[in-house]
């Protein structure tokens, strides 16, 4: 019922050409940076997450406990950790529950400040990331599939974009 | 509480710094590619949601009215229309009642193959993609903030990421 021709084609170029079909020219080639940004991450999603469903992860519950171990102390606000991580608040409080739940950390009030709450790694906690980075090391972050070149220019190009949006100063 | 000089840092550089210091150079380069994948697409998930939500509506929902819009009679299976957005069938699934409720596409037996289901572009999918478009490309897509270059290395480098990940046949 599909045409025969069209599996294995780029959808993003395709769409880039209905753009430039539709007269879209000047936002042609942004629509086809901001789509190809958008399927990288689903693709890496999907097998991070797939990776990290064995340790009960997932990739933001992840990155919240190498933040925590890279901490002076295995300890952070929650304010901080949330800013370094650029969660919403809401959104950081169900993950660090989550993981409270699973006695990876420990949520205990700021001995500053009655008022705010300090995550701590626990034991469990820090064997976990450790493991979990190790399997992420392995197959994902080594074995990216792009030259040394493309992975600079990536992250050089990503880090530009980022700057231009505010994600931190230059 | 937090030192001065922190905010602004780049927290992937900072995690790159992190992983180099724990011995795992071969990991830092692709650990800082995939981290600004996700980074990106948080900035622009978030921007673009933002400028959809008039619209009722969400990226991915707006992918699949535009997807229908551009296919030939504005109509496409379900099946065809996961393949080109990626988007697994029970996702999809939901993303089309959706729109069906807000009658921007609707769901009918394909007359080819009795079991399957074809999504019909409606005249008010139409007139909502066409306006969301208009805001998106003014918005986002001619305004990414890079140049030129930059954005055609990224689609560049994420096309043959996509590729070695079997998006699609280069």
């Amino acid at each position: 019922m599909n045409s025969p021709a069209t599996p294995g084609r780029d959808p993003i170029a395709e769409a880039r050409r209905q753009w430039v079909a539709h007269g879209w020219d000047d936002a042609a080639p942004g629509m086809a940076a901001v789509t190809s940004i958008m399927r990288a991450q689903q693709l890496l999603l999907t097998q991070i997450d797939g990776l990290l469903r064995p340790f009960g992860l997932t990739f933001a519950r992840f990155e919240l406990l190498r933040l925590l171990s890279f901490a002076t102390e295995q300890r952070m606000t929650m304010r901080r950790a949330g800013q370094r991580l650029q969660v919403h608040p809401t959104s950081l409080t169900s993950l660090a529950a989550r993981l409270a739940e699973d006695g990876h950390v420990e949520r205990v009030a700021n001995p500053k400040d009655g008022r705010s709450v300090v995550l701590v790694l626990t034991g469990s906690g820090e064997r976990l990331v450790e493991e979990a980075t190790a399997v992420l090391n392995a197959e994902v972050f080594e074995t990216i599939g792009l030259s040394a070149e493309d992975v600079a220019a990536l992250v050089e190009v990503l880090s530009r974009f980022r700057a231009g949006r505010g994600d931190f100063a230059l």
